[in-house]
């Protein structure tokens, strides 16, 4: 019995933060790929949603190759805005192109709002169809402390399990 | 040979964030399913225990089922006092009833104090009762830094390995 | 066929946060296992790597036994002053000597500085190196948000798989 039977998964990390926007320069909110009409919305390249952006690098610090600065920097300006989505479905294919299929993503975000667990089913099916991948999306606030509790942003943060091919 | 024998974990994250009580209103600080005699005690629901809190939304997340809101909310008064090692004890049930096997969880705390050292198997032989699975439990503090480091609340973050039955 | 061929890996979490030294005391900064010339040092014992005492922290978490407090603290004073990669090579010792192998680890930290895209790679070498498995660093910032965003210090989290030898 060999032990290419065995198949060890690799675990990785990602963390994201988003400031709002602006009242003067007012922005949908984009959260968990979802738009929430009539929220405030969050400052950043493309769509400002953390979810998403946690749930990609999560997924690249599993693989070991680089973040969301390395793939989607200055060098590919076709994603400069991209949705939390497009970016997400592009960090699945190139976690795969470089031979690791995807176990599962697991994203928690931290924020006073919107109210999420309407909406949970909706939003995992949208990051899971981008991921090829089971991705997961649950909610807390952090209790009215830091900058999430005075709200000033929504931090986001994911584990991933990848495996080799 | 089938793929049955791949047995393929999920992985999952939880965070949770207690404010401290207000010095008007005392209450006893429960952390890591443990009272410490002496402490300034944590606001919230149940018993504000942030790292029995954590450990639970790990195992939702993991799961892929919700969270603690999902869960204990308030559709379920009965647990509306719960104590944190009562809430993971029950997370675990329904993570179980769901179709998964635990695998472990872990936890770290962000924290002046208590000072965590002298009673941290102790902390893990009650969480890892409640789950029925190896909980470990770890301290650290912030440098001083932030809202943990100005002592207003305590922070835990926690991952969780489960497997389909 | 046994159960015995069955590898269930472990997970772990590790957090760590430096405060930036006093500009009276000016340090070195060591991050994930560098020196980074004239660059802002952090506070702290040993050199204030985040990252490597991160990835340490999530190595004894995932092995259920401790945390940098429990191995590196004062009955220890040989590693009162050792450097964060020398930390991380002692808790991967202790960790096989435990009973585990090290399956990786995987470090983001959150800070607006330095620029890391380019150094990325050498200091997954010595990171690695010292772990005896691949370790993944990656970086992000918090937005302008929080300590981080403040500039007055660097946080990282780690997450690690081990499994039972």
């Amino acid at each position: 019995m060999s032990d290419a039977k065995m198949i060890l998964p690799r675990t990785g990390i990602g963390l994201d933060v988003h400031a709002y926007a602006s009242e003067d320069l007012p922005r949908p909110l984009w959260l968990g790929g979802l738009f929430w009409d009539g929220e405030r919305g969050l400052a950043g390249h493309s769509d400002g949603d953390p979810v998403a952006h946690a749930a990609a690098d999560a997924l690249f610090s599993a693989a070991g190759i680089g973040d969301l600065g390395t793939h989607f920097g200055t060098d590919r300006p076709e994603f400069a805005g991209a949705s939390g989505v497009t970016l997400l479905a592009e960090a699945a294919r190139i976690v795969r192109a470089a031979g690791f299929e995807i176990g599962n993503v697991a994203v928690q975000f931290v924020a006073n709002r919107p109210k999420f667990g309407p909406r949970r089913q909706e939003s995992q099916d949208v990051l899971s169809a981008a991921a090829g991948a089971p991705v997961s999306v649950t909610a807390t606030t952090s209790d009215g402390l830091g900058f999430t509790g005075r709200g000033e942003g929504i931090s986001a943060v994911a584990t991933a399990l990848v495996y080799p091919k």
